[in-house]
């Protein structure tokens, strides 16, 4: 079974936009990549085999979801969460922490971990860093995420400070903890908005040495600038032979401004939330489909699309199943919405190569 | 384009089992056949592709809910219910009978048609077996259905007389009134659980003259037992050569009983009404999925099933998205159900075949 690994293969000349090549136990992908999200182990309203057909070279699962339900327990049981998913390409699973940290109100941490009700059934639950390990390895993702502090976003610099220092002793902790020989760990860079302190987090982390690096703590509430501030500050600081994860962003403007400085994954719930709510993404915006102005259109969603809903169906079809509150339209506006997500992010790396993508 | 037609290729010596094939301008398929039921143009929760995937060679959709909503303009702009539902191969339209006096509460019967509130926005709408003629000629299905009066399971034998009566007057009014030569247009026989009226409806409505005919007005409340004593009298009277669809059965043993007595097409909501509510079935009977002695469970729903759901998930698995409202849940088992269908009637041509069908 094949390690993790990651090799730079192309960068743009004109910006920091890089290519490079992932490998995994169940399977290679090439960066930049975004990742279609399947928090309770299903990707919204689709089909793996859909996923597959739409180019989806990699999933996100998470821990913290799946621990609460269907526990460790079932998944063990069925031998893993690939085969409990049906999904045999390479998945990430993330720890958990910042959904700890928007999901449940009732919430103390210690130096040892949090404690906190589960937002499912209300019972009492304990992490710490090890034991998210511990989970991660049952599900036997290909890539695991440490366990971190992610506070929403504020100005005060005393909270995200604590947050940063927290984070790091935990990923020690979560280092030193995992086994799984075939499972990549990546650490999580904290620091909010905060230039000196996303720095001293990256400083510190790196020394403690990870398979790859991601930013959390962004898209948490602060303004696009500040986000894109810090982009600017830090992807060119951080480890040019790992694989560089801006975590739940975001939107397609988004994906340009941070490929232009260097990230290399993505991961968003935006292409399925929006494809339940009846909204498509497209290269000229957003298609809200029960718009009345649809009613008649026999045109795709979009014209020069390739998916399946579109070669296949029309707006005024779509309208009609949304506003009949048929599942089918959930299906279709979210197969769309995956495929247009996960080929925008695969065709920067083309201009890449071509030293087009700062254009 | 090839005009309708049906051709008897088999019977089973042993019983009245016959296998058909019946030619539509948008493609063959043998009989006996199961449709799955696209009642508002979607068969709810699965994808065309899908649909053809699991074997369907027909679908069902209603010109009452499509004429209600989207409403003809919309179909017509997009050129017919084929090209707006993305399925390019038979479809049969229910006139809506049965809808308008299941589904409206305030509704009144003339001679000239029915009255009643739109089940969707109340407006008040009147249909005529003209109008309805009319509706499924801009639809542009395959099959269009004569427009009925379709009484609930009654003892009083003047009410049920008087909807064989009325039926028949509409049906020679619809016959009158249809000319698109590529459609193909059933009878329906009402009577009930009264076999001379049964007869009678049969006799006056095949005077007429159809492309085919099918039995209304069962499984709609009657005893099992009287509406098998209805085909057993009916089926071997209705014509050899014209196919016999008896609509809205139902449950995998009223197949075999069914087709035993000669019956050739099938409708049934069951096996997508049963999938969204986490209902499997098999050949063992009902899996409900979401019981908890299912939660480890590593097999598929059924062992021996070559559906996509079954050659990749377990009951775990659909127990989990079930528990967790996970759409993919409904999709999963609406698959398995609707390939079940689709090939448990498939299967008995063989059977018919080789004279195995009453064994």
């Amino acid at each position: 079974m094949k390690k993790f690994g990651f090799k730079l293969l192309a960068t743009d000349k004109k910006c920091n936009a890089r290519v490079g090549k992932v490998t995994t136990p169940h399977g290679t992908f090439e960066t930049p990549v975004f990742m279609p999200v399947g928090t309770q182990g299903s990707v919204k309203a689709m089909l793996p085999r859909d996923l597959k057909e739409v180019g989806t070279e990699i999933l996100l699962s998470n821990a913290y979801h799946l621990y609460i339900r269907p526990g460790l327990e079932v998944i063990k049981k069925i031998k893993g969460l690939h085969r409990f998913m049906g999904w045999n390409g390479p998945i990430l699973t993330d720890s958990g922490g910042y959904q700890v940290f928007s999901l449940s109100k009732l919430r103390s941490i210690t130096e040892e971990g949090v404690k906190f009700n589960s937002h499912f059934d209300g019972r009492e639950i304990f992490l710490t860093p090890e034991k998210v390990i511990e989970i991660q390895e049952v599900l036997g993702s290909d890539i695991a995420m440490i366990f971190d502090e992610c506070p929403a976003a504020t100005k005060d610099k005393k909270t995200v400070e604590k947050a940063v220092n927290i984070t790091l002793r935990w990923a020690r902790r979560a280092k030193k903890h995992h086994k799984l020989k075939t499972q990549a760990l990546f650490g999580i860079l904290q620091g909010g908005t905060f230039k000196d302190l996303r720095k001293e987090s990256l400083e510190r982390t790196r020394e403690i040495g990870f398979d790859g690096y991601a930013l959390g703590g962004l898209s948490v509430g602060e303004p696009k600038e500040e986000m894109i501030e810090v982009l600017d500050e830090i992807l060119p600081l951080m480890p040019e032979d790992k694989p560089r994860y801006l975590m739940g962003v975001g939107i397609p403007l988004d994906f340009f401004e941070a490929v232009e400085r260097g990230a290399d994954m993505f991961d968003c719930v935006n292409p399925t939330r929006y494809g339940r709510n009846g909204t498509a993404f497209t290269g000229d915006g957003l298609v809200v489909v029960r718009n009345g102005k649809y009613q008649k259109d026999p045109r795709p969603v979009q014209e020069d699309c390739g998916c399946y809903t579109c070669r296949n169906f029309s707006r005024a079809y779509l309208r009609h199943l949304v506003n009949s509150h048929e599942i089918l339209g959930a299906q279709l506006i979210t197969l769309h919405n995956v495929y247009f997500f996960v080929n925008l992010v695969k065709s920067m790396r083309e201009k890449i190569r071509e030293g087009r993508m700062d254009v």
